[in-house]
């Protein structure tokens, strides 16, 4: 057991599938899961060779959330806590800070920091019988940083309609909140999301690590300094190889080849 | 009539409504129901038997926002002007704050003021023939302060198509601006209402409080910021007694029982 | 081809329309496009006959965005494109920092800061064959400054969705994201546009101007700033004439007569 990776890697033509593999415990965050998914973030960062990352999970769930059994044999000690959350929120932001785009390919139950992940992610597509829930709330533990990545995704009620209630919302209702961006029917969904992910393989990797960069920084500004500081991105971008070619590609009406600077 | 309670109170087993009780008026809220209103909430607030609140108006209207004969009667005065918008903004902001989940259920029509009590809820559920509307506009009264609770729920066309046009919208169109939670056919809103109320104060009083705290204030931080916030909230809401028999309950497969520590 | 004015401006009662008017470059906001631009808005601002703008483009397209063959024959000199971004931003702040509500009335495709121009606009109604999309990413150049207005309109999820795939989106999932308030039949959209905009002109124009100035203000402002600053702007809103003739003919039960102060 101890020997099976936690994450298992899949790269195919500039799309890198990073699956969850602890399909007994429904993919649980534990600290093993938590760790694996630092590092493989952190490779893939500097790998120039994946433009999008897809993340999924293996066996009958996307991923359950923390790993209560270890919590609890950890006696809630504080600094093993500390330490677990701290890595947590760390997974997390790597995803946001990845410079490269970000696919949450749910199916089965995604919950807790589970629903977090998908959150967190860029894009998400769903299988049609997907089921999301922050059930912090029903063993006496909110949901308190998985509503962090929840509440900058959804409007306030319905964040708070999953949060207080606990309750499962199934992929219809997810679409609807804006959690996901397509409904999939579960035995298409891998083909979907790697058709999609594809097509955004396709653009420049150094515009899409601009973009996405971009896209959160500016987010958490004032609308002035929100300007300022794309329009600095924008002329920056411009100045780019990608651009030009880019540019002259669709003026003439032709392909555009990246050399991604 | 001046010895009528402003506000009716009725407490059911964890779960409290506060009825808003000048039918005549529509239950405006002038200077006397914002101070019983302040009032009750301050008395909820500190009321260990009060789990989940839900708020409510007798009569055929939830609330129509200010009393405008009563503003006029006051002449404008600068003064009374000044102290009547702090008591209504200290009301919507104790909504905010109490530490417990508050539950709208609207019936006829939330206007203005009404409907920023609405936004202000933690949740909302609404009767099929209930309307939103911020009609200030239409008597030379911009809803300003009504805005500021709107566009905190309302992506900013759909708070701009209600601010600027003043008209009622219908519950099904609240429903997709996501103003409110559920639309209930008008007879089982008070059923609806309150076996959801129900199901949320079965939950640990503590945990509720700790996680509606933390939702609105990681709200108004950058991500990283709401990540250092939020994990200190989850480190200290595992070391209560309600978090660690919440876990031992749901791996024992049997019902928590909460102490509220 | 000079001689022809880049904007028409057409003058109705209360309600201006401006017209961008470069179809045969499916209304691409050149240098000389943002300049005339500009200069409208400023003269809108300051003329008082004019209650609220509505913006549309003449023949095929609403707006296709920057003029790329203008930016590649200025051979991307960074004078000349700082110059050219800051002129778009300074653009779409004045739309947002115009005293009178602004409708985008949307024909055809609007792409990358054509895009901007709808999600900046207060209020946008769409033809049922409207096509939205941030198409920068396909051309190596992200659209980091469209994506300011799109992200302060749409959700996360919906906003990346456009900006990583470039994708069009049609005017049905344009009112889904909440960029849009209406979807009208093409052959009604003039009409439908004018006859909303003709009732917001028949409101108090001092009203619409506090109103949308302190929207957009507080949406940048905590919760307790915001309701400091829009009390603020009630008690003041509440000693214009406008206020004390809406309340009365409100009262009344009569139509306000309003004199704008």
């Amino acid at each position: 057991m101890t020997d099976t990776p936690y994450v298992l890697r899949a790269d195919d033509d500039g799309v890198t599938t990073l699956t969850l593999n602890r399909p007994q415990a429904r993919n649980a965050l534990s600290q093993g899961m938590l760790e694996a998914l630092r590092a493989a973030l952190a490779e893939i960062a500097a790998d120039a060779s994946v433009q999008v990352l897809i993340i999924a999970g293996s066996g009958p769930a996307f991923c359950a959330g923390h790993d209560l059994k270890e919590l609890r044999a950890g006696n809630y000690a504080p600094d093993y806590v500390d330490a677990l959350f701290a890595a947590c929120a760390e997974v997390m932001q790597a995803i946001v800070d990845l410079p490269k785009p970000v696919i949450a390919r749910v199916h089965g139950v995604a919950t807790a920091a589970g629903a977090q992940l998908v959150a967190s992610a860029d894009l998400a597509f769903a299988a049609d019988d997907a089921r999301f829930a922050t059930p912090g709330v029903n063993i006496g533990l909110f949901c308190s940083t998985p509503m962090v990545a929840l509440s900058r995704n959804l409007t306030r009620k319905h964040a708070m309609q999953m949060l207080l209630s606990g309750d499962l919302i199934d992929a219809d209702t997810a679409f609807r909140f804006g959690l996901i961006n397509e409904v999939v029917p579960a035995a298409e969904l891998e083909q979907r999301t790697l058709a999609f992910a594809r097509q955004i393989a396709g653009k420049s990797p150094l515009t899409l690590a601009i973009g996405k960069e971009a896209f959160y920084r500016q987010a958490e500004l004032s609308l002035a300094d929100a300007y300022a500081y794309t329009s600095q991105v924008m002329a920056k971008n411009l100045q780019a190889e990608d651009a030009k070619e880019g540019i002259d590609a669709f003026l003439g009406k032709r392909q555009p080849v990246w050399c991604g600077r």
